[in-house]
């Protein structure tokens, strides 16, 4: 079965998101838009034919052709689209925050037991990033220990330009880490303080950015996170969990989980070839699947082939002589030229 | 359009492109499969409804419902296979190698030449592994200068254990690296030699393992290539570029580049968000889906939605005291406990 | 002048530096030494030709042989020793802390002003700390631009087995962060917090550790150091400061510092041999001068001499006709034996 | 016993000797200097209060005062000085090479025997290095496994700019590892290659830079060395040693060993502060000493003491109170101003 999703709200993430459906994953396609701002729902269905543009929200949620409904517009907006998909009974995956206040979450909440099955996915997406998985595995293998504090940092290069206050550092940006940690430790939050240091004159005007946000969990584990929304250098987000027997942190490039314990700090090597290509073949089949889709070849090709073929023949001599061995390849011919395809 | 592609050889490899082409990319689905063990062929045609298992690889490539070809079967087949495809005006992508001889793979050229369009990809899927690709990026930018040499470690854990000779560490692992210098510095390979290291106990009686394998680039560039079939600790792949201003080298978990130069020796932090998480909205995505398919939600749902705000609204109020401010979560209902979807 | 050292408190901070001022630096000779166990101090004197052993420290401080006192006996007694060289007219390196309470060491302050020269040194060694003033260097050269906060840890395998309390924590390690901030950021500060996370099960009954030790900076730096008396996993010391264009963080096995700005982390290349090789010279020469003061040599010889100079006759060979040369190495003679000398 | 030194070569390396003798470690001092420039020589002799100024090295050699002898001048002149020590009965400490020729090389060898006891130690430095120590130890606990190759890299930024040809690439910097290899398998070398890659234009008119030398021990351990004059971009010295059962590495910046074996790569966290902070500690003595010989202090002083301490006292407070607690310090005396000693 391909999904049929109906998407509500075309800016910047929405769009990143129908290219996902469209472009880069299999499983579903987008069968209508609509968007606050009509005219660019109608641009995003320009360029995807047989994609519907509705005028509202509740317009997209009623169509028999949706079968499932992403919510990607502004936050204020999220309560009342979501009760309506759940009104409809279709399952909706929200982006964060799911409501402003917990108010409006809980009567989402409420909706959603009375409908009697679950129906609401929320935009909490670090739960399926591999570096944080690496170290939730590492976590529940106990090769730290029982975890006591965790330090966190989560830096953007720079707020958005407009409307963000110090208010939205924590509902836009801490909120991540608020779910991360709940799924991590798997026990709630139990109180929380927010620090002031110095703020960076490269915030707007009245901002206090950064902020350190403490949590306190359940069982006492302390969680510090730095949060910076104007940190220049790049997009920057960090964890490292202390417990009893050492530490456990994502990796630089959020490829894994370096751990240090008795006495050495480790990262990971692959275990084999799939685990160490998988994103190259993927890669490789996206893109041979377009070109022909497009009736082309765009990857390496025979000539390539005979290209391998050849210097293979010619190591096997030298490693059959011992000596050196000249490989005389022949003139590319034009046919396999760049460009001509 | 949905490439129909028609599968030859159900083995580990062809079984994971399967896999690819099913549930993890969009663009394709398998039509028909073959094996030269049938009823391999037919224990997997049995997982995919619909799919077509055809006794021989040329039958499946007669069958008009199959667009295009994989070739994943021995690779002794594969010059027989691609042949037939260029003879049916099918389009087919052929695990490396494309033939085990620069003469067959020089008959594919050829044949592909006179059909007079690209037909032919082959499996050198480095060319899209983001690792090289930002190492060729580095590369073509000339932050190291002009290249002068290059080191290069390829190392597996273990052989296969059955039937792989000391010729198979160059033909089937160290033709990665022939393509893959080719590909990156964009010039020919003009001669070769192969030096033997001490070998390892733990290869396969007479086996020569690791081989250090020179090629020398038309323009002098020398690379040294060590193939270690048998290197115990785990899968681990390696390049270093030195050129006249630096050096550039893969970093160790394949995300990027390490660039050094001018006195120092960095690697990448991301630019934003999507770039970080990329992949995590990708699983995100595919997850949801998947469930949505399923009549299910298996991602965070609205009661994660209502701790976050809950907590949200409390750290907006410790950002307004100043002070400590407790969370008073209430009990998570059945509805939302694990297992129950 | 080689200045005469006495030293009071020979337990194993004493004696290692006893050790050091012996055996690792010029410029100074141990020529007193006292203990609260006197025969703990005889035993070390033994093994000091004309070291002299006195009943007290205000003995040691009143011979007229010695020129300097270091105090590395336990801290209450401290401020009683440093006045008392004070008195003498003599310079005194305090081992941390000066004295247990801000009262003591302010009567330091009024007694060295009162003397009228600078008399006292306080054993805050970070401030020598290669890495750290690395840290320091990177952090005046601007390149992390204004620091707005810093994150540090502290982190011991294990508590001292008896008598460490929760207090010790702060007085005997976190102080090391107090001074370190001071220094780093050339300012005071205004303010502390002390937060209490989980506390590990491997420390002693009834201890809180680790601690969060918040330290308040005058210009607004908000410092947060975890300070882990049982961390189980070894000793580690880290430190990141953030700034409004970047990080710099104190590298992992403290040598040098981590800088991150403008979408690179990066770390240090030497600039040339000699600070590369630095603690190798200073390595071979100590031994060179033992083994002669002791009449031998125990460092590469005549033959090995010998053996580089056949190898490079060997090697400007097969530079110069471009083949292989074999190196035929005469049997080195018994006189040449390891453990011959 | 101080050991009296006569130095031969007052160039770079030579002050560089005469400083690290002087100012850097205990146990010996110059008594004599003699170079070809005798004003430069003299110039040296003149911040160095009682040494003497020879005119030769073999005058040098015959001072009475002269214990041991170091060979720091050109490197033809090193067999003659080598073998005047060796007649006189001196030990010496002889730079690399120990003569430019194997037949050289083998003169003082001869005379070494005659003369009956051990005089002669060359300076392989990297012997002595931290690094390849930590490297040697991880071998030797066979961590790796049976060793079967190594590669490694020496990188200088530039080669010197008079006279440095490419046979002087073997001959003065390859030598090191020539030696390196012997010391850390301890077994010899049996044969040799030079391998020629394409040419950095950053060199000298006719210079072949960079080099690889082929190195094979007489195991069968196979030894790559990529020597690389002219890298530009600082001075790099890697190497990587390839076992049966895993890797061993120098760590980047030359701290410690990085090691990887059954899928992690790790590195190495310091077992105790002493381990971490030796460093520091020698630093910190030795600045002290040389402040007392000045007749002042430049280290923290007692108002640092008072500080942390009174920052203890109130971080003690907020430890019993759970409270944020303010900290009043006084203003600075100026007695304790900076450059006020």
């Amino acid at each position: 079965m391909t999904v049929r999703v109906g998407v509500i709200g075309t800016g910047m993430i929405g769009r990143d998101h129908i290219r996902r459906i469209t472009q880069v994953i299999p499983g579903g396609r987008v069968a209508a838009v609509t968007d606050v701002d009509i005219s660019r729902a109608e641009q995003v269905a320009e360029t995807l034919p047989g994609v519907r543009v509705h005028p509202t929200g509740q317009h997209l949620i009623a169509d028999g052709e949706v079968d499932a409904v992403l919510v990607a517009s502004w936050g204020a907006t999220h309560e009342e689209y979501v009760l309506a998909a759940i009104a409809a009974g279709k399952r909706v995956l929200c982006e964060k925050p799911l409501a402003p206040t917990a108010a409006g979450a809980m009567r989402i909440v409420e909706a959603e037991m009375a409908a009697g099955r679950r129906l609401v996915q929320v935009g909490f997406m670090r739960r399926y990033d591999p570096g944080y998985n690496a170290l939730k595995d590492a976590l529940d293998s106990g090769q730290a220990g029982v975890p006591l504090l965790m330090h966190c940092a989560h830096r953007n290069p720079s707020a958005p330009p407009y409307g963000f206050t110090t208010d939205m550092i924590i509902s836009d940006s801490a909120v991540h880490e608020m779910d991360l940690v709940r799924w991590l430790f798997d026990e709630e939050i139990v109180a929380t303080s927010v620090l002031r240091p110095r703020p960076t004159s490269k915030a707007a005007e009245g901002m206090q950015d950064p902020l350190i946000v403490l949590l306190e969990m359940a069982s006492g584990i302390l969680v510090d996170v730095e949060v910076f929304m104007n940190a220049d250098y790049g997009y920057d987000v960090r964890a490292e969990v202390v417990g009893e027997a050492g530490t456990l942190a994502l990796a630089d490039t959020g490829g894994g989980v370096t751990i240090t314990r008795r006495g050495r700090r480790s990262g990971w090597v692959p275990a084999d070839w799939r685990e160490r290509f998988t994103r190259a073949f993927d890669a490789e089949f996206t893109d041979w699947l377009r070109a022909v889709a497009a009736g082309t070849i765009t990857g390496p090709g025979s000539w390539d082939g005979y290209a391998a073929a050849l210097v293979t023949d010619q190591c096997l001599r030298a490693l059959g002589t011992g000596s050196r061995v000249p490989v005389d390849m022949p003139e590319r011919p034009d046919f396999y030229a760049k460009g001509h395809e």
